[in-house]
């Protein structure tokens, strides 16, 4: 039986009050262009049946039953195992809310059997914790990862209660939530996760219950870290209280979750010294600790965030779950204030530092996603520790959901793509038509179908960060809008039919980093658009693309390859290219007792979310350039 | 009361068939110049002593009079605590030999009584695996570190056998070495250490003693490693047979103690698989994973050699252990080889990556060498996991032992300093007294005063690979001798009073790396004879030392400083800053977008051992230049 469907929208601030924005649920946007709808479309065709194949093959739903009584052998894998089924079923929640496929339904169904059955009476659940290891339950927060995974079996009860109207696991997840604010809470136990996460399930829980415990728990939980209760140690973000914060540091993952349940948490009680927190962090990031593909977490010790400006290349760690923790967070600052600088976080992560996580065929994964590569660095079907996997599933079986949101007069455009969505804004329904081959080109068509013809509200398309020069038209008429944070603001009345012509200029552009990030010291990055380039051996046989050296004026075109990678916009360029091979067996050597050679080479570049799809090549981003500094 | 001295060599090569060279004890060696003598005389009047101290209160000698049954208590620290005590009896016998000072000696004795009286009836001797953890011994092969301890003992034993006679502490460990080959080797358990170490002690100890057996267990853990006994993984250099090694990975002091032990059994066994992989291993390093400084270890993670090429810079390990162990791996490379190729790696490390572990004052210690900071890392007054502090007096303390070697009718002279040696050769001794300034000046006097005038022998002086220009005199006239594999050797008839004088040209020179080492694009290291230089904030109050750029026509000069780090050689220059500041808060930007101003600057760059030793601030070895590769 399948229940009345509710609204799936991914984080539901319609009645947060310190939220600028309201969100529009999923099944209400369509994606018809050639990028996106085709991912969506692997995701419930291809990626999330193989999942659950993967779910049982390694034990993960094996544990369930185990715990459950069903069968019996050891706990298999690691502590953390059943927040991989959680994940999983919120990315199938996501993906039927948009598509409602009945195989996706059927997995989930099951999936969520065994997941229930193995609730203890008490409400507690959670699969290594049962048996033997039942007296070890809160014993070790720090390590554990019980209220972490506690945080993703709520969010998944959420997620498929939205899409579904059945309340089988959301029921489930109020009963943990519960027996979790019976334990922990002011007047009761002190305690917080190692592993941050459970923060923001609490507040979506609230969200979607009522219930203000949830709350009062979550703001508990910010409260209390930083406060010696699990040791004090940075990676855990455990080091200061959450207000004192300026510098983003530790486990990147964890990090990034913690700050989304703050902005969670703003949401609903406003308070700024924790606002003040997230915004010093931001800058902290997005200023000093980021890659340009929106990948964070610098160091694979710890999966942490590293210094000021390290950013190394090869040794990147870059985790496919930081980027998506990353995207989360700047999805909650975007709607807590409508600022489109956290709506180009959001795209350069999802284009780049995301989507580099999933292979083409949507089966093969990154963990670790460098910047440079000799060619060892492959895509994997599954890991150990496979936080990964489900993770991008479910960001990307959620995407629909962060197109667009509104506030109270107007309707918030954030990220381009071909397709509709219809719109409630004021109590009355508008459609909204993107026509646009984003993010290949800048050129972004929108016609506006409101119900009630000539309705008056605003419409704020997005001028992302990365375009020096946007153009507006209004029913082909030149528009002068006024961009305020990002957004070009339309408020006028709107006929059926009005179109608005956004051309968002979209040359190759090279791009510099801070001086201080060495590995980068004269060197330049190829962007177009939102999309990060690099040089892949497999596309440039005739040198090693580590090689090439890239001349200020060296010229550069934009060539749409339908059938490459999916349908691509590959760069190409002439460029020198020095033979390395010529400084010898050497490592270090006086200057001037070697000098390599130089030839002309034409040379493909390929967006980065596509590289490693093919054969084994070095790969890099970041090309020897001139000294474009000073 | 004080045994009669044996005759304290490093490493005692006198008897092995397939060593090239054999070794001049350190009592028969004074160093008389300003740079070596003054550290020498610290470490028996501070350093040493101050180690003691350091022993006591972290428990470590209190784990020993636990063992032994005097007071009672938990076991102190880390289970490998007992190592550091063997390292330090080691330094002080090297010490004693070299100056015997009636304080260091009775505090050695004070550690080798406890240590001796700890030991179990078998013959076992470890602190941690007594009592409730007696049933625990050898189980856990991989961590535990007991035959890591076992061969610091060892050497400890025989450091200070050959130092005073006195066998106490050398019976003790054949006790222990006997334990161990009861319980280990061909027909008895297969079986090798996580951690390696024992290898290289138990062929010494062989050397020492003339039991055979020793010699066939080091050859047998040789033989067993990388056969899964403990894994198979790379950290412990268990991924693949020794003979079969071609790339050096893994924790970098395990590989190279590695190399030591299977360095030394190729010099008693002669097994060229063993050589041939010792070379590559050699080659793989050198050529590809070292930094400027001889340190080794690029990465946190797992204290590990990296990836070819991945040098960072900020965030370089290059553990003071690892340096040393390098510098231990080319000393028997050079004594196998006659290979100045090898002795340059030494000089290299010592001046740069070993001597920057141990503060002026020789009180405090690095243990991680990063060659670039923002004023951040600081030298400790000792460690958790104090292996460096020993490992750098044991180093220093034995250095006399590493200047001069003999092979059959040579005298081979491998580092410079001012001072005299009494070698024998051929049962005859002769008297080489070095005059120089070294390493502030590449001019070296040396006086050859023969037992028997006009004996005939080979005079063979270290050509540095540093060096370009190099000029031989004898007795005033110019000399052209055959530079082979690094030495130039000079064979003839010496009279007693008969002087050679080299002169090695010690201009200021400017380094450049391997275009593949990605931080140091751009950029050169400044380095004058053996020393690498670096600029530290302190010394350069007007710039940050991090936005210099130094032209290639920027005039550089030495400058002696006797009353500046305990007297340096300075090197200034005139160079350009940029401002890195006015790049703003972005991480990132379009080329063009920004262009940061260049003002004169003069600066002071210092050696690079001998930073950190006055207030924090940003410190650099690798300075932004002009584009030196092509």
């Amino acid at each position: 039986m399948v229940d009345a469907k509710t609204s799936l929208v991914v984080t539901d601030t319609s009645h947060s009050p310190y939220a600028r924005l309201k969100p529009v649920p999923i099944e209400n946007v369509r994606l018809e262009d050639d990028f996106w709808a085709p991912r969506l479309r692997l995701m419930h065709e291809v990626t999330i049946p193989s999942q659950y194949v993967l779910l049982e093959e390694t034990g993960r739903l094996f544990n369930f039953r185990r715990a459950s009584g069903k069968v019996s052998g050891e706990f298999k894998g690691l502590v953390f195992n059943d927040s991989d089924v959680y994940k999983w079923i919120e990315a199938a929640a996501y993906s039927y809310a948009y598509e409602p496929d009945q195989n996706i339904l059927d997995l989930a169904r099951k999936a969520i059997n065994e997941v229930v059955a193995a609730q203890d009476e008490d409400g507690y659940l959670n699969t290594y914790f049962t048996f033997e290891r039942k007296s070890e339950r809160w014993k070790n927060l720090k390590d554990m990862h019980e209220m972490y995974c506690a945080g993703h079996l709520m969010q998944a009860a959420i997620a498929f209660y939205r899409a579904t109207g059945d309340r089988t696991l959301l029921d489930a997840s109020c009963r943990f939530a519960d027996h979790i604010t019976s334990v922990f809470g002011p007047g009761k136990r002190v305690g917080v996760c190692g592993h941050p996460e459970v923060e923001m399930a609490f507040v979506e829980l609230y969200r979607t219950t009522g219930k203000k415990d949830y709350l009062d728990l979550a703001c508990f939980f910010i409260d209390n870290r930083g406060r010696g209760v699990i040791g004090g140690r940075p990676y855990y973000i455990d080091h200061k209280p959450f207000r004192e914060l300026s510098e983003i540091v530790g486990h990147a993952v964890r990090a990034l979750y913690l700050n989304c349940g703050a902005a969670d948490v703003y949401a609903e009680i406003g308070d700024k010294t924790l606002f003040d927190a997230l915004m010093r962090l931001w800058h902290s990031m997005t200023e000093r600790k980021m890659y340009i593909t929106g990948g964070v977490g610098s160091r694979h010790e710890g999966e942490a965030f590293g210094n000021d400006y390290e950013l190394p290349n090869v040794r990147a760690y870059a985790e496919t779950c930081a980027a998506i923790a990353n995207f989360m967070w700047n999805w909650r600052m975007l709607l807590l204030t409508g600022d489109g600088a956290f709506a180009d976080i959001m795209e350069l992560t999802l284009y780049n530092g995301i989507l580099s996580g999933i292979s083409l065929d949507g089966k093969k994964y990154f963990y670790v996603n460098p910047l440079a590569d000799r060619g060892a660095h492959r895509r994997q079907d599954w890991f150990e520790c496979a936080c990964c996997p489900p993770n991008v599933a479910r960001l990307i079986a959620s995407l629909p959901g962060y197109f667009y949101s509104i506030s109270d007069d107007s309707i918030w455009v954030h990220l381009y793509a071909g397709g509709r969505a219809r719109i409630m804004l004021g109590g009355s329904s508008i459609t909204v038509v993107q026509s646009t081959n984003y993010p290949w080109s800048g050129e972004i068509g929108i016609t506006v179908y409101p119900e009630e013809d000539g309705a008056e509200f605003g419409l704020y398309l997005r001028v992302p960060g990365w375009c020096r020069e946007a153009i507006l038209r209004v029913n082909g008429e030149r528009f002068d809008a006024p961009v305020v944070s990002g957004y070009a603001r339309i408020h006028r009345p709107w006929r059926y039919g009005d179109r608005v012509d956004l051309s968002l200029k979209m040359p190759i552009e090279r791009v510099i980093s801070h001086p201080h990030v060495m590995e980068n010291n004269c060197r330049v990055a190829l962007k177009r658009g939102p999309i990060v380039y690099c040089l892949e051996g497999v596309d440039n046989p005739d040198f090693d693309v580590w090689d090439v050296f890239l001349p200020n004026d060296a010229p550069l075109s934009a060539e749409w390859m339908p059938n490459m990678l999916g349908g691509v916009m590959v760069v190409r360029g002439e460029a020198l290219a020095f033979n390395h091979e010529e400084f010898g067996s050497r490592l270090y050597a006086y200057r001037g007792d070697v000098r390599l050679s130089m030839r002309k080479v034409s040379f493909t570049a390929i967006p980065y979310y596509a590289w490693a799809n093919r054969g084994s090549s070095p790969m890099i981003v970041w090309l020897r350039a001139p000294e474009n500094l000073f």
